[in-house]
């Protein structure tokens, strides 16, 4: 069984995920990806992978795990958590722990091996973002989890291990700390401004201009102000929502027209880089909230957390985010 | 001018430092080190380096700069921060930034390309550490500097570009976040405890022993109960001392035993693996605290944050501290 267990000087949870390594000498190193001939997310394959949760094109008189899907969710064979047993959180002296309980599921985002999610068409894509919902809004009646948080490991620098364009959803019995940091920083905003902090990030944005990337009716695409690397992009709905769950698939379509334009465009500048994005929206729990919104960051993976990092929580960014908007702006996809 | 600035939503700050990367085209990729045949910190190459502020093993008639030395601190020729200038704090819009002001500098550890922190002898490495210390008493004299971070990259996973053996300290205007959440959850535990959650971990530890990988007479080696990355070591003192300037050299000679100690483990363990490690000590200009506890952190760099890691602040490790304990105390140095 994985265990979550907290640090004790700064509350933060580190999920040991013995399962995923059998002997210390078996760690993983960078850039050490699974190969084998046989892609398990591949049609045909649907043996490889735990059985199915969720499907999307195939005709509902086929039979479950047979080929034919558009998109197909699975849980990971490799999980971080499990998804049977109870919180069960003790003490071992001044330190915490707890079972490590959640979900961890991959999205596979095609039945073609050689396109990625930026490569798909935006109603293939729409269909991927359809399935996150989908699957937010099953997990979410399991009243052990706090939060899903769905992102995306592309390329040998991002810790993908799987070349098959994959999503991935993990829920958690608590709340991460990048997200409670996030939602209690937009409450304070809200509280002195009664407005939402990303409702005004959006307005300046599309004011300032220097940073926008690219727009269409419903959603903002642009680099942000302090961006932790180069090219760090993030996508924003325009009108306020805080729960990603919460959006019509008319809007799913313009997320993902947003997306693939700022997938496209790293890309074409930055040539195919490793890159990874993370959902971030409103806990499970909580009432829809008039402060936080939901959005997309996307993080290319071009250089190595350095010590002055991993000691600081500053990032060092050699790219000012007004240049790097305008080279993606400007770039021919 | 480098320029600090500040996210709006959750405060942390980025430091922009377009010194360090011409056109957006030339962002450095991970694996592309500097490489030429003639390294800056070798002895007879002191004028391919900035002037040197300190130097240790050099008799003092010698000339400033000239080969002779064994330790050697020069500003860092492409600094993250800035040594002149004034703070110049400054809104735009709803954002904040100031001038990036701070210094930069680069702790040559030997005049011996060949030999690196682990390899030194004790008394070698005791005087890299006092170059810390006396570097620390010299810039807390700025008082536009509230924090000096001390680091080491090593090897090329872990942002290192340069081979000789050298650390490095950059002086901050602000106390960095993640010294400010240490600094919060230890003054937490000691309102209520009336103890330094430092000292009540060291002494869990020796009791303990699971976790335990080294001891000398003033300081402890471990894996920590959470650690964010297979085989983190901790270094603490064990008699209580918020700053690490303070420690006389007796002491600093007992710590560069046990951080030898700590980094020939890793070494024989993981075959020279990339780490960094990070100094934890006291803000410059806070009273000597009865809470917090100053230390060295180890971290390997044996895999890339991944999505999840980004967009929760949790880490996913798939190696218990108490294995990793294991194979570290029984491994042959």
């Amino acid at each position: 069984m994985p265990e979550l267990r907290r640090d004790p000087i700064v509350g933060r949870w580190v999920i040991i995920a013995t399962e995923r390594a059998r002997r210390p000498s078996e760690v993983p190193r960078p850039h050490e990806r699974q190969s084998s001939g046989l892609c398990p997310f591949c049609p045909g394959h649907e043996d490889k992978t735990p059985r199915e949760l969720y499907v999307a094109g195939r005709p509902p008189s086929a039979p479950p795990n047979s080929p034919g899907w558009k998109v197909r969710v699975v849980p990971n064979r490799y999980p971080a958590l499990m998804i049977e047993g109870d919180l069960d959180r003790q003490a071992e002296g001044i330190y915490d722990r707890m079972n490590g309980v959640g979900a961890h599921e991959v999205i596979i985002e095609t039945d073609d091996h050689s396109r990625d999610l930026a490569h798909l068409s935006d109603a293939e894509a729409t269909e991927v973002l359809f399935a996150f919902k989908a699957r937010i809004l099953d997990l979410r009646n399991d009243l052990r989890f706090r939060y899903i948080l769905l992102f995306k490991n592309h390329g040998p620098n991002s810790g993908a291990t799987l070349e098959h364009s994959h999503s991935q959803l993990i829920a958690l019995p608590v709340t991460p700390r990048h997200v409670m940091e996030e939602i209690e920083g937009a409450r304070r905003h809200f509280e002195h401004r009664e407005r939402c902090i990303f409702c005004d990030i959006v307005m300046q944005e599309r004011k300032d201009r220097a940073r926008l990337i690219h727009e269409n009716e419903e959603f903002v695409v642009f680099a942000p102000w302090a961006p932790r690397s180069p090219f760090e992009t993030w996508i924003v709905p325009k009108r306020h929502e805080s729960n990603f769950e919460a959006e019509p698939k008319e809007r799913l379509g313009l997320c993902a027209q947003a997306l693939r334009s700022s997938l496209k465009r790293l890309g074409a500048a930055l040539g195919d880089p490793s890159y990874n994005f993370m959902l971030h929206s409103n806990p499970l729990r909580d009432a829809p909230s008039p402060s936080y919104h939901w959005h997309i960051e996307v993080m290319p993976a071009l250089t190595h957390l350095a010590g002055f990092e991993w000691g600081s929580g500053f990032h060092i960014n050699p790219v000012p985010p007004e240049d790097a908007a305008e080279f993606l702006r400007l770039v021919v996809t």
